[in-house]
C-alpha cells in the first residue's frame, strides 16, 4: 500500500481508497467512536454561538441536512460548513498533540451531510465510521508532516489541513478512485488556508467551516471529473512546498496501516486552553477540601513557566480570553464547581463576584512542575490549601474514559435543552459499526 | 486618510469606506468601466468551460442572481462563486503587470450578485462602480505590498489578494463602517488560500471562485457583528506575516489617493501566456503578407530566453498546455488567422493540421529582443517572410483601446451563442455611472 514509486499523494489517496475494516484494529475503531461521541457534544455545546446564527442567517437555505444543535436544515455544503464551525467553536473538540490540530470537526461534519442527503440507499454506519477514521487518520498525518512548525509560522492547522480530512473522508465515502481522491485532493489544496491571527475571534470559524465545505465540494467536483494536480501534497507548489518549512513528505505515508495516529487523540474536559487544565481540576478537588468557599483570602496558581506565559491574564473582558485566563479559571471554578461553555461565556465574565475572587488570583512559576502540570494554594481564616496535579483529566496520563466522553455529551445535551434522552444517540454512535442507516445519528437529536 | 497612528487594516478600511466619486480621477472612473466590460467579456468566453457546469452542478440551485452566459441562475453567494470563476478560468482577465494578479474577477463578481440579490432598492450604478474600483485599488495595493515573492512562493495571487478585494468592494456596496470592513477583511484573511500548483487544472477554480464567495461570506456576516483580528493583514499571525516575504506592509496604503494601482491594469487580447502575445501579433500580420497559407516549410520564433523557457513546448496535448506553447499558438494562428479561446481549447490541439504546422515550429533565442517581443520568420516556396513586434497589443507600450475590449466583449458574447446584440451591455457599462439600477447588467444579457 506504500509503494515508494507512486506519488505520496497517490499513496495516501490509495489508503483512503482500499483500507478495509479488518485492516482497522479494534482500538482504532474504538477510538473512531470515541472520536464521533466527542464531536456530538462539542457541537452541541457550539451551536448555540452568536457567530453560528450569524453563519446561518448569511448563507442557509432550508435543505436535507440538520444543523446540529438547532432546529434548522440546509443543503449538504451549508450544514457541513456550519456544523463543523460549531463543533470546534469553543476548541472545546479533540486535539492531536503535538500539531495542536482538532482534526474531527472538518471531517464529521461533511460526512453526515452526505449520509442525510444521498437519498437513493442508505450509508451504512460502518461505512460512515470507516471514512471519518480514514478522514482523520490522514488528515493528522499531513498535520504531523507539517510539524508544529507550521503551527508556529501561523498557520491554523485545523483550517488548513482539515480541507484534506475532508476531502479524503468524503472521498472515502463516495467510493472514489484513488486517481479521483488526489483530484479531490487537489481542490483541497486549492482552498486551504486559515490563520492563527483569526484565533479569538468570530472569523475563525470561517476558517474550520470552510474547511470542511472545500473538502466536500472537492469530493463532489472529483466525482464528475474535475482535474487537479497529480501532487497536491508534495508538488513544486502543493501545500508542502507553500505553507510548509522543511517538510518531509514520506512522513506522511510511513508505518501506514500499522501505527495510527488516532490513538493518539486527546479529549477536552474543559472548553479552554489545555494549559488550564490542570488548574481547574486542583480547583475541583480543593472544593471538597473546603466546606465554605466565601472570604477566600488569596488564591495562587503555580506551574511551569508556560502557565504563566499563556495564562497569566487578569482582568479578561471576554468570554474567548477567559478561555485563556488561570484567573479567571480559578475564580468560575472555585464559585461554581463547574468548567463548561457557561463558565467561559461572555457572561460569567462579567459576573462581578467572579471578578472579584479573579482579583486576588496570581500565577507563579514552579520550575519543578511538569508541562500541564498546576498547583493551586488557597488561603482562608488563615487555613491554607493546597492541591497539585500532575496529569489532568484529558491528558495522554489520564485520558477522558467512555463515560467521561458520553458526560460531556449529555452534560451539552441538557445545556442545549435538547428534548427526550441522548441514550439512543450515544447507544447508535458506539454501535454505529453495526448501523443500517448512518443518517440516523442526526435525527436522534430531539 | 492615511493617518499614521491607526493600523493599515484600518486605514484600508478608511479608504474603501470614505473615498467619494469626486475623489477618483476621470482616467481612474473610466478605467473601472474598461476593467467590467473586460470582465463581462472573459466571462462569456469561460462560462462554457467544463469546470464551470461541474460547479454548478455540485452546488447550484435556483435562486436571484445570474450566472453570466449560461441560462441558469443562483443565490448570491453561489453566482459569486461560479462567475468569478468563468471570468478567469481561461487567464483571458485583466493583469496587474508584476504581481501577475488578475484583479476584477474576483470582486466585479460578487458585487453583481449583491446587486442583483439585494432587492429593497436598486444599487444604482456608481454605487457597483466606486465598489469595482476601490475593491480592485486595494487588492491591488495588497498584492503589491506582498510583492512577486508571494507568487514565486507557490501563491496563486489571483486567490489570495482576491477574497480581500472582495471583501472590501462588498464592505463598501453594503455600505459598512470602516471598523466592521476591518471584520469582514478578517473573515477574508481566514479563508485566504490558493496555490500555483493547481494552474492548469480545473481544481485552479475552487480556488479563484473560493475568493469571490469568502469575500461575499466576510461582508455579509461583518454587517451582522462578526468580530475579527484589528490588524488582519499586518498582525503577528495575519496575512503579511503567514503568506508574504519581507512585506512592507506601509506599502498598501502608501499614496493612496494619489496614486492608482488601477492606472497599470492591463488587458489581454488572446486567452493564453502573456509571453505570446507578440508571437501572434507577428503571425497576424505574417498572414496579411503571405495569400497562400499552405505548404509552409518551417517556421521559426524568435524571442528574448524567456520566451524560449516558458513556451517551447512542442506536441502539447492539451487546450490549458497549448496556452503556453508557441509551436501551438504560431501554428494555429497561421492557420486561422485568430487567436481566441476556440484556437486554445482541447479540440484545437488535436486538429491533424495544426499538430502538422506546429511541428515544423522551433523556438530560438535572440538575446537582442526585449522581453514580451518576438520575430516570427516563415519559409515557404523559397521565400522568406518576417514580422518583428516589440510591442505586442496588451502591452504598456500597446495597450487594448476601448473598441479592442468592446470587440472583445462582441466576439465572447456571439461565441457564446448569446441572444440579441451586445450593445445595450456595452453602453450601461460605459454609463454605468449613471444608471439607475446596476442590476441591469446581467439582465442585458440576453
Amino acid at each position: 500500500m506504500t509503494n515508494l514509486s507512486t506519488s505520496i499523494s497517490l499513496q495516501t489517496a490509495h489508503f483512503a481508497s482500499e483500507t478495509t475494516w479488518n485492516d482497522v484494529p479494534d482500538t482504532i475503531r474504538h477510538q473512531g467512536k470515541r472520536a464521533l461521541v466527542n464531536f456530538f457534544a462539542c457541537c452541541l455545546a457550539g451551536a448555540s454561538a452568536q457567530a453560528i446564527g450569524m453563519m446561518l442567517a448569511v448563507a442557509g437555505t432550508p435543505g436535507g441536512a440538520r444543523i446540529v444543535g438547532r432546529t434548522a436544515t440546509a443543503d449538504a455544503m451549508t450544514a457541513a460548513w456550519v456544523n463543523a464551525a460549531s463543533a470546534n467553536i469553543l476548541d472545546f473538540d479533540d486535539t492531536l498533540p503535538d500539531t495542536i490540530a482538532h482534526p474531527t470537526a472538518p471531517v464529521a461534519a461533511p460526512l453526515l451531510a452526505l449520509a442525510e442527503t444521498r437519498t437513493e440507499r442508505p450509508i451504512p454506519g460502518r461505512d460512515l465510521l470507516m471514512a471519518a477514521i480514514l478522514g482523520i487518520e490522514l488528515e493528522c498525518r499531513i498535520g504531523r508532516a507539517l510539524s508544529i512548525r507550521h503551527y508556529r509560522r501561523g498557520w491554523h492547522i485545523t483550517s488548513t489541513c482539515g480541507g484534506l480530512g475532508a476531502a479524503l473522508a468524503c472521498g472515502r465515502l463516495l467510493e472514489l478512485s484513488p486517481h479521483q481522491i488526489v483530484c479531490a485532493m487537489g481542490g483541497a489544496v486549492a482552498q486551504a488556508g486559515g490563520v492563527v491571527e483569526t484565533l479569538g475571534t468570530m472569523s475563525k470559524s470561517l476558517g474550520v467551516g470552510g474547511a470542511a465545505r472545500a473538502g466536500l465540494l472537492s469530493a463532489l467536483m472529483a466525482t464528475r471529473g474535475m482535474t487537479g494536480p497529480s501532487q497536491p501534497l508534495e508538488g513544486r507548489y502543493g501545500l508542502f512546498a507553500v505553507m510548509g518549512e522543511d517538510v518531509e513528505p514520506h512522513d506522511v505515508v510511513a508505518d501506514l496501516g500499522s501505527r495510527w495516529e488516532l490513538a493518539d487523540l486527546a479529549y477536552k474536559p474543559y472548553p479552554c486552553g489545555v494549559v488550564l487544565n490542570a488548574v481547574i481540576d486542583a480547583c475541583l478537588a480543593l472544593r471538597m477540601d473546603i466546606a465554605d468557599m466565601t472570604a477566600l483570602a488569596s488564591i495562587t496558581v503555580s506551574g511551569h513557566p508556560l502557565l504563566k506565559e499563556r495564562a497569566d491574564r487578569p482582568g479578561v473582558g471576554s468570554g474567548n480570553l477567559a478561555q485563556v485566563s488561570a484567573q479567571h479559571a480559578a475564580a468560575v471554578v472555585l464559585r461554581k464547581g463547574r468548567a463548561g461553555p457557561a463558565e467561559f461565556s461572555d457572561a460569567a465574565v462579567t459576573d462581578p463576584d467572579t471578578r472579584a475572587l479573579a482579583a486576588r488570583v496570581s500565577v507563579a512559576i514552579d520550575e519543578a512542575l511538569p508541562m500541564g502540570a498546576a498547583r493551586v494554594t488557597v488561603l482562608r481564616a488563615n487555613q491554607s490549601h493546597e492541591r497539585t496535579v500532575l496529569e489532568p483529566l484529558g491528558s495522554a496520563g489520564n485520558p477522558m474514559t467512555d463515560l467521561d466522553l458520553e458526560n460531556k455529551l449529555r452534560t451539552q445535551w441538557a445545556n442545549a435543552g435538547i428534548k427526550g434522552s441522548p441514550d439512543r444517540l450515544i447507544d447508535a454512535l458506539w454501535s454505529l459499526d453495526t448501523r443500517d442507516d448512518a443518517a440516523e445519528l442526526t435525527r436522534l437529536i430531539g
